[in-house]
């Protein structure tokens, strides 16, 4: 008897226990790595000065040709390695360095090419443009190689990635930057300026968004000189900068085989900085929903034909993902991701405070105390813009305009300059690993919030505890 | 021994059901009731044509005096009974009837006189327009007095009371309409056009807000006879049409007591229809964030300040809320709430197909296949508009605009006179029932998300089971 009575005691302790895990457990948890022995942070990190910061850059496509160009602009750099699979792109980029009558660089290409390049002792940075899913493996070979590492977005698409980048940054005590260019936006700047003046009061809400009708481009082949391409696309080659497809349509296999947030970076990081996130604050957790997928078989199928594969194919990317964040501060983030559905494009980066109120698209307007219930006219606005416009775009705006499209209107360039600028000074960059994890690791956790009916899931602290070291967002100078 | 193993048996089992149980309960449900014996629900309910409607209104502060002076625009229709709380109100429309030479209405006054109002014989119709925790008991009331309800946002503030509008509505087999004015604006109209007529494709994810900086008058006191006033407001009576603040506060008492998004219907009404919400889609489920309250209690302070009441007290509301809804067709519906940010006036209605695009605020664009990469000129939007200009605007659109500013710019107008035209002719209303318990139940259930970290919760489909009954919104002429 006493044996069943310890027994039913179990029985209730355990019943108990699980009743109040389901009621507390409203939230799936992310496990977090603990730090390995004798690793710090690398909050504020300060390298050894460059004097000639020399570059080699792994992806010559979309993004890659137009940073080599930017870099061309840009005082105490050397291009000393390119690297890509496609001999088009390398000769592209080639052409362009001798017509600037610039040294050769080194030329790395196969299959492991980005990983000699790597090796290599001519290089301080490595300036990484390729595919989503090879950004973290080249970015932490870069960094146990000892060199710097700047990589696209999202720099990684798994917390698992997120934790690699943090941990061989603090191992290794290299930077690695993602290139968040829409960071250097001037609106964007503008009001990360405004928000740090205190303009906009206490900041509560922010919103971003990655909204491109990408339809065309992810279905589109790519044009190079062995890859299949209809006459139409041969006929208009001139129009055509080297290839008019991704690669091996990297990105449209990405939208067969994920949903939720593929690609929050763009949206995030502005909203991220005015925030102040791992700097006095940081993301708690997020809930995200996707619409279901009807964009792209629709237009598979209106473009290839109900019979084609393309049409057949599923798509678990659905057409619209909308996140919600909230902050230890009690601040939420709103950020979504439409890459399928016919409208304008959008950003949204939209800021609001209790004292003001800016949003960029669909319309760029600002609202401020006492008479925010309207928003300001075009020359309050443009004089209010003026006298917050970002340092960074009186230092190098004019310069940035020059390049024009290779820079989006001027924030590619500002990016590439306070990286160049920051190595060179031995300064932290504006962008740290943490950034870089943060922003990227929406990834993953907004399609395992869409795959559980939108459950709350924990965003991770990837400075394991030091969010509240950095009393707010600076860029050192 | 058998004991003892049988035991363990049941432990085991108990803790997998438990473990089971935490791994699929990825939602919170929401308990529906059965219908009540001999119930039968009231789809496209058509009740006998009433040739001149009689009509009792209940609250005639901020929304009820411009309803009866919309009525009084109206053919077919008899103002029977007035009732408020302050005869100041009252006085108010009883000139404006006499000014139009009108019969005079009986009066109801008093804690108890909606109750006895509801109670005449010679009221057809019960339009409410007190506080939000009135709504649902007066609406029941009447119809349990055989009168229809027609009631202002949102008719019920819980689930509990939902079920009660819906229950007696069913046994009632009177009509309740939830006054959702804002899905007679005209642009909303128009664009329930364009997606019933298919030019914006497969309709895949909507937008709603009620985004509107109530700060002042939610702080405001209340001029009457009574009430305490300031100089100030004494000075300006000529400019305030008979109150400034809410009736005893009751949407402060609101903020102060509650979280998620108290009145989400202004933003909902219009893309349910879109979407054709328990018309062939239903709402599944909802997961709702709110920031923190920063608003409030910096307006007050910075009016009242420090040391006031109004600075001391706390408020549950978040400044900004965001939901997001799946439906059963997997479309989603993302809504918003802020009453307390700087920041101007916003419903967004934002539409997304899989061949166009619109959206109102905070810029009005539109945009359609081929060309949706970019909005259409305002030239062509105005074209667009006009060729899907909704057949009511048509009908009654001159007569809307001349009642200007008590029409909203038309749509109250169009709302009542759709309401008086319907219960005319015997008609189903526009909307229904469940349309009010749909878009109400919004309420309780964002709240309830709110307060537990975004956790998704079950939306009750109030039709039980019969919502793939209608296969799409219709109104019925």
């Amino acid at each position: 008897m006493k044996r069943n009575a310890i027994l039913l005691i179990v029985v209730f302790l355990a019943l108990l226990g699980c009743k109040y895990e389901s009621q507390v457990s409203h939230m799936i948890k992310t496990e977090a790595p603990p730090r390995p022995e004798g690793q710090t942070d690398v909050l504020a990190l300060r390298c050894d000065p460059i004097s000639t910061v020399r570059v080699g850059f792994i992806g010559l496509g979309m993004r890659g040709k137009g940073a080599v160009e930017r870099f061309m602009a840009l005082e105490g750099v050397e291009i000393t390695a390119l690297c890509d699979l496609e001999s088009y792109n390398i000769e592209k980029v080639q052409i362009s360095i001798a017509e600037q009558n610039r040294p050769k660089p080194k030329i790395y290409e196969g299959e492991n090419g980005w990983k000699v390049l790597c090796e290599q002792e001519d290089i301080d940075l490595v300036y990484i443009c390729t595919d989503w899913l090879t950004h973290t493996p080249m970015a932490v070979y870069a960094m146990e190689h000892g060199k710097h590492a700047a990589v696209e977005v999202p720099a990684a698409t798994t917390i698992d990635e997120c934790w690699q980048l943090v941990n061989t940054a603090e191992k290794t005590r290299r930077h690695c930057m993602m290139l968040e260019n829409c960071c250097y936006d001037k609106f964007e700047l503008a009001t990360l300026n405004m928000a740090q003046q205190g303009v906009l009061g206490e900041i509560v809400h922010v919103e971003g968004a990655y909204i491109h009708d990408l339809r065309e481009l992810n279905f589109n082949p790519r044009l190079s000189k062995t890859g299949a391409y209809t006459p139409e696309i041969e006929n208009n080659v001139e129009n055509l900068p080297g290839l008019i497809g991704y690669w091996n349509y990297w990105r449209k296999s990405y939208n067969i085989d994920h949903t939720g947030n593929p690609y929050p970076t763009h949206g995030l990081g502005p909203v991220c900085q005015i925030l102040n996130i791992h700097r006095g604050d940081k993301m708690n957790y997020l809930v995200s929903v996707s619409s279901n997928q009807f964009g792209m078989a629709e237009y598979a199928e209106n473009r290839f034909g109900k019979e084609s594969p393309e049409a057949k194919q599923s798509y678990k990317l659905g057409d619209m993902n909308t996140t919600i964040i909230k902050t230890e501060k009690g601040k939420t983030i709103m950020i979504q991701h439409d890459v399928t559905s016919p409208r304008p494009y959008s950003r949204i980066h939209m800021v609001s405070g209790t004292k003001g109120f800016a949003q960029k698209w669909p319309r760029t307007h600002i609202a401020l105390e006492p008479n925010a219930h309207s928003a300001l006219s075009a020359e309050q606005m443009d004089s209010i813009l003026t006298l917050y416009e970002h340092p960074f775009y009186k230092k190098a705006g004019e310069q940035a305009r020059k390049l024009g499209a290779i820079a989006h209107g001027g924030m590619d360039f500002i990016m590439d300059y306070r990286l160049v600028y920051c190595l060179r000074n031995g300064l932290p960059l504006d962008q740290d690993v943490y950034d870089a994890a943060e922003w990227s690791c929406i990834v993953e956790l907004s399609e395992k919030s869409v795959l559980n009916n939108g459950m709350p899931i924990e965003i991770p602290d990837f400075t394991r505890g030091a969010w509240n070291k950095l009393q707010r967002l600076k860029f050192v100078e």
